[in-house]
Formats: C-alpha cells, structure tokens, sequence
C-alpha cells in the first residue's frame, strides 16, 4: 500500500560538535553520555525479511549510500528515523543501531477537496509541494518554515512545528483534520478524518502532533486549508529599543488585527552578523531592533490603507523610526529573505554556534538574550536574537570564540534553563524535545507530568522501538 | 484551594421522552438499557468525609435542593458530574447513582494579559463572564455558543465545543494554552501553560479537550484571547436552493476571507416554524433557504466594503434573492435572534422532538435533510435543518406527530446512522457522546480506534470512576 523505503543504520552516529579536519561527524553515542538499550542487533534474517516485504531497492545497508539519511542538517545528532531530515534536536536520526523507516516515497496527495479545503496526503510530502497544490485552488497549507523545500508533512506533525505563520492560521492541532498512524505493534490506527467538528469518542489524533514519532509513526495526513490571501505586504521597521518593539506589537494587533500574518524581530546582532557574512544590508540603515512585519488579505487596497495608517501612528508616536514597504512579489521576497538568511549564514559558523529556540513571555523576551550575553562575554563572539516575537518565540544563538566543547554546553544549558523556568518560558517553542533536550525534561516537567507522559509511551509503545532515545532518557 | 460543591445523586434520572402530565422526568436507567456498574453505594460515611474535606455547605444531598443538578437542559437524561450542565447528550448528568461534583463555585478569573492575550481562569467561569473579562482589555474569548450566559469554560472544553465562530478562532485545541486537571487517583496534573509554543514532550492538554471528563477532572484553564473585532456586520439572505447556498459560500471565502466570522444556514421550515411558534418573522419575507452572514475586522469602512462588493456579485450572479444587512449592536442583534430562537422554539415541543447535531460533507449537508424527511412523512409533523454550514455542521431536528417513543427513536437513530457513515460525516459534530450516543460507538470507530480509546480510559481511570456510562457503555 505505502511506499516505504526502509534503511538500516550504518553503525556511525555524530557529536554536536566536530572536527573540521574530519569530513564525518563524530559518534552521538561517543559524545552523550548515553546507553544502548536492550535491543535485538540487526542481523541477515532481518535484512531479508525487509527486503522481502518492501523490495530490494527500498532497504539500504551500504553505509554511503545511507550517510544523507544518518546525518541531520545542523549535523548534530547522526541518525534519521523519518521525514525530512529537517529537525535540528536529533529527534530524526538515530542514536546507535536503529533501523531508518524513511517516508521519502510517500508522497503522493491523495485528494483536495475545493469546497471544504481539506488535503489529504501521505506523510513524506514535502511542505512546499502541498501548498503548491493548495495554490491551485486558491487555498493555502496553513505552515511555512523555512526548511518547508525539504521538510515532510510527517515530520511537521511529529515535531508540531510552528513557523513564520502560526500569528495567522494558529498551530498545528487546530488545523490538522485527521491522521493515519502506523502503532508500534504494526496495526494501523485510522483517524484520518476529513471533517472539521467531529466529537465523537477521544480525539487520538492529537497524541501523534508533537510527539516526535515516539508513539506511533505518521503516515497519512487530512489538514484543513484555508482561503489563500491573495494581496501580500510587508514592512521592515527600526526601532530604538525593544520597549518600543512591543508597544509597537500592541498597535499592530490592534491596527491591522486580521490581516496581520506574520511579525517577526532581529536584533541588531543578527543583522549586523548577515551583512558582514552573507554579504546583505539592512534596507533602511542600521538600529538597535527591527520587526519583519507582514499582512495578508483578500483586497490590496484595504490592506495598504491598514498598514499605512499603522505605520503613520507608529511613527508619528516615535515608536518606529524608519521603514520600508513592500507589495510586488520581488520585492517582498527581498525583505523575507534578510529573515531567511540569519540562520543559513548561522551554518557557516556551525562549529562555533550553540542555539536554543525558546518561548519567553513578551515581558523578558529579550531580556534573557542580556542575560545570556553577560553570562558569555568572555568567550563569546556575539549572542543574536531573533524569531517569531508576534508567537512570543525566541532564536537565540551563540556564536563562540572558539569551538564548543562539551563543557561549555553544558554550562549554557544550565544558564539558559534556570533563566527560561524562572521566566515562565519553555525550552523548546517549536522545535521538539528530540535527543539534545531529552536530558531535560526531568528538569522541567513536574513528577506527575512526566508519570503520565512515560505511562502513555509505555501504552503505545511497551517494548520501547519507537524512536528511542528520543523525549525521554 | 478549589472551592467545590460537591453533591450527592438523588437516585433519580429521567429518559429522553417524559409523561407532561408528571413534573419530573422518567428515570434514566429504566428508560436505556444500561446496567449499574460495580460500585460502592454511597453511605453516611462517605458524606461525613465530603463535609469534612469541603464544609457542610458544599454538600448536597436534599432531593429538592440537587434537581437542578439532575436534570439537563434537554430534561433528557438526568443527573450532573459537573459544569453549566448545558449538555445536550447527557454526559453532564448522572446515570444511577453517581455523586455529582458541581464547578459552579470554581468561579474565580486568575489572570488575563494584555500583551500576550491570555486568560487564565477555573473550570466553573461562565463563558459570557471571561468574554466580558477580555472585551475590557479588547480582547474576545474564541468561543461563542448560544447558551454562553450559563455554560462553564470547563464543560466547554471537555466537550470541545464548537459553536458560532470556529470559522473565524479555529477549535479549542488550537486555542486552550494549558489545562490543570484533577486525575482519577486524586492527583493533580499542572498542564497549565501560558505559552503559544511550547514542544516539551507530550501535549497532554489534548487528552482532556473532548474528553467528557472521562479521563480527568478540568479544574483550570488558559485560554489565547485574539484581539476582539471592532466592527461587526451581518447579512441575512434569502436563496433560492441549496445548490446556490454552496456556491454563495465559496464566493464568501473569496470575496470575504479573513473578515468572515459565521456562515449560519437555516431552511424554510425551520423560519416558519420560528414565525408560528415564536412569533419572529423573516425580515426579508419568504424564501426556501437562509444564510447568516457575520463579518468582523478593524476597519469599519473596509468592512462594508467587502461585505457591499460581496453582496453586488451574488446578486448579480443571481446566487443570493435578497438580503438585509446591519451593523448596529441592536440590529445585528436581532438578525442573530432569529438564529438563536430555532433551538428555543423547540423546546416548546421537546416531548415530539427529536434532534441530531451531525457534521456531513457539504455535498450531501441537505441531501441527509431531504432523506430525513423522505423517510420520516408519515409520523412527522416537519423536518428541520439548520445549523454552522461554514463548518459543515447541521442541525437537523424531526418535529414528530406524536410523543417520542423509544422504538421511533432507535429507528431514526439506526437510519441516520447509517446515511452518516455513507456520507462519510459524523454523527456528532460538536455535541459529544455522553451517554445517549455511547452505544452507537462501536458502529461508528474501527476496533482498533475503538481499543487504543479503551486503553487511554484505562489508563486514566483504572476503576472507571469518572463520569461512568459515557462515551463507552
């Protein structure tokens, strides 16, 4: 039925830090302090009854040929139990000898229905694929990452990733309609439904949003898309400091309520940084704070007078300094990809960066970037803030003096995690728990929490072969 | 901590039909076939150890003074484990002798935030009390039901509610931040986040969104207040046919987008029967099928903009016959009284009433109308369908000739039923299961959804102590 590529590992796992020397990574297992479990070892007997059951060509055992599947895109963790590949905690890739399940093969769109505006489609499609099919019917996937070129639908509804546009269409447990679920005892769970209000009996599918694949394995989609706006603007805005950020935050709401689709910030640091790396200027001079601003609606003109008569009041009340709009395709195109660029300029520097993705009450978000700064001066290069500030999450990176050791982890961890539980924040706003954070969650989550959270992984998944490693330690 | 009323049962419960000439309604467990489960009965001891834990006064157990609790709004089952008791499907009523724990004193606004938009409040706040609460601060709560003067945010959530605007705000599990629930064992789960994005392990929240209290107690709750929409407008439009209401409402999607707030449908008989029984006319005259329209944004001149071009095209289009529009409170008002009047004109004739709250693809949404009527002409007076068309939600209640027997009603059940699953819809839209469709259950899931729910229950609620004789029977 499924078209499932099934690999298994090729025994090599890599460290969140590496030798530059060296062209792989080096072993997850030799640099976490980390024991294998109480699992079979693959063996001939299981390669052929894959290979039987899947065909030749869908089970990979040469070590080359699985070195993409082994390896994540931060090339922290090295090993991939499905999707895109595009996580950047671990929770893809496998941490000693697990067997790869990609859904690479699985991407077929199943059926768009124009008048409810429900996709259904298998979980290795990719994010852009669908909204593409979306487009043609004037409808739009209610996500948009940054990775959405390479990540799988499987995988967004595994991690409940968040993105640029969650202002807008709210989360993924609001938009996803349905699931089909492959259980850890091989039966598939049927809750693929395609309706928008349906109360009947316990809503599972919910279990498999966020859960990273740990209890159970995603292979079926149905989500909900909406109306596609059809006008798009954006503004770039300086502003003198992060106060007037968030005044500027409220006046938005209330000014362009709902059309406001995105607002995102970047602190001087991180533009700073994309000039000096990847070569792109600020395009209106440089200040302490900018705000990504973007508005979409189904008629231009009201859209302009909005944003218009927003930025007259935001400047006219000092709360922005300097700005600029943008309407044509190009143009706004331009303006995101300043945003876009932060993090792959990041990726040249991959060796020196430690990054954390947190959620901060309004109130402290940027506080906790001063903090982090103080706390680094004497072996930090810089320390960049920047992210979806109209969600209340934070990016924030740390580009080092010198190459990171596991020592210097682990201090920041600690740092990060008592300022982000004496804010009222979350360690992880949307990019999981995965492998990195797992040794966290005993630090965060009450008893109680964590009692329920280990008795529904033991209900799904009592022999532990999803994913493991992965959440939980 | 909590201020709780705790209540015992009576020992009474009425069925879904009642003799009018009594007061109180038949017992529930002579009119279903259900048997008591293996229970302690409740003794003197039992209510000493409420009184002492709660104080005298939050114990109720004078059969006079608990009716109120015993009886829902229907009048069709009749005994109450907590909340507004608003339930339509007897999951807030006890069956035998359950003792009843009210949320009516839990009644206390913890905190609402400005900036972020976040409510956070216990279980027994009245819906209408936490929405006045964040209009001071411009802010809505994303629900809206028709009886929100008496339904709890606790209720709301266990049953997932739906209502009016989930065209606009999405469901409640994209909008509930946190929850805190009281386990079956005692123990109290502190799910109760603040955080738009927060990916820290398994987002428990979801289990107890939906859930009938089968599985926790929802004692607290963290609600995301979007900014409240300024300027309201509605529209009421007389069509011809359904065929021209499901090309209408692609057209509002189009020219109306994010501004849209409800798309409410309502049939000819359920507009004559409002102006015989309680006396409100169509403000438009007659035609054989009704669309509510309510649009709500920033801008009250872009607004009716939309709404005006909107209205020039459908009538030019010849999709839409005629039509009213307001933007006055007073007016909008009674253009959603007309809305609001349907369920309460039938509660006139609740002895011949026979009501179902389905979700159905929209190209069957009024097929299953028609065959309804079709089916039942002998014994019907009328046949009415109405309801949150935007979300494919219908109404659709059968006016009998006669008092409702339990031999009718199993026949329309079954043929319903049966139409629902052909039409791939949901025999419960926003209503829940509660008791009177917990044994349509195994007709409707796979038994391998059928089981993980059962195992989920288990899990919780190992002795079944939680609203038993719901959802499952």
């Amino acid at each position: 039925m499924f078209s499932k590529v099934l690999k298994t590992y090729t025994g090599r796992a890599n460290g969140f830090y590496r030798n530059l020397s060296q062209k792989l990574p080096e072993f997850t297992k030799n640099v976490f302090d980390v024991s294998r479990g109480n699992y079979n070892y693959i063996n001939d007997g299981h390669i052929d009854y894959f290979r039987r059951v899947l065909g030749t060509n869908r089970v990979i055992t040469n070590p080359e040929d699985a070195e993409k599947y082994n390896v994540d895109w931060f090339s922290q963790v090295r090993v991939c139990p499905q999707g895109g590949n595009t996580g950047v905690n671990g929770g893809s890739i496998p941490v000693f000898d697990e067997v790869i399940i990609s859904t690479e093969l699985m991407n077929e769109i199943i059926s768009l229905d124009e008048d409810s505006g429900v996709l259904v489609c298998q979980a290795g499609c990719i994010l852009e694929t669908i909204d593409n099919k979306a487009a043609t019917k004037d409808l739009i996937v209610p996500l948009d990452l940054g990775a959405k070129g390479s990540c799988q639908i499987g995988g967004n509804v595994s991690t409940n990733a968040g993105g640029l546009r969650l202002l807008r269409f709210g989360n993924l447990h609001g938009n996803i309609l349905g699931l089909e679920v492959v259980k850890a005892d091989g039966e598939i769970l049927d809750c693929l439904g395609t309706l928008k209000k349906d109360n009947t009996g316990y809503h599972l599918k919910h279990l498999f949003i966020g859960s990273e694949g740990t209890l159970g394995f995603v292979t079926k989609v149905s989500i909900q898309c909406p109306s596609r706006p059809k006008y798009i603007n954006v503004a770039f805005l300086g502003l003198q400091n992060f106060n007037k950020a968030l005044k500027t935050l409220k006046l938005l709401r209330y000014r362009l309520g709902e059309i406001l689709s995105a607002i995102e910030m970047i602190d001087y640091c991180s533009m700073d940084f994309i000039k000096n790396v990847v070569g792109q200027q600020s395009p209106i001079g440089d200040y302490p704070f900018y705000l990504l601003i973007e508005t979409s609606g189904s008629n231009a003109l009201h859209n302009e007078e909005k944003l218009n008569s927003f930025l007259e009041e935001s400047l006219q009340k000092a709360l922005v300094l300097n700005g600029t709009v943008a309407n044509e395709p190009n143009k706004v195109q331009d303006i995101w990809s300043i945003r876009e660029n932060i993090p792959n300029g990041f990726q040249k520097v991959a060796s020196k960066m430690l990054y954390y993705d947190v959620s901060v009450p309004l109130a402290h978000y940027y506080t906790i970037v001063d903090d982090v700064a103080d706390y680094a001066k004497d072996i930090s290069e810089r320390v960049f803030g920047f992210g979806h500030i109209g969600d209340g999450n934070l990016h924030l990176h740390i580009q080092l003096k010198n190459d990171l050791t596991k020592e210097v982890k682990s201090n920041f961890d600690s740092f990060i995690l008592e300022k982000i539980v004496r804010y009222k924040g979350s360690i992880s706003a949307e990019h999981g728990v995965g492998f990195t954070k797992a040794k966290l969650m005993d630090k965060i989550k009450p008893p109680s929490t964590l009692k329920v959270m280990k008795d529904l992984k033991k209900l799904m998944d009592p022999n532990g072969i999803l994913n493991p490693y992965k959440i939980f330690i």
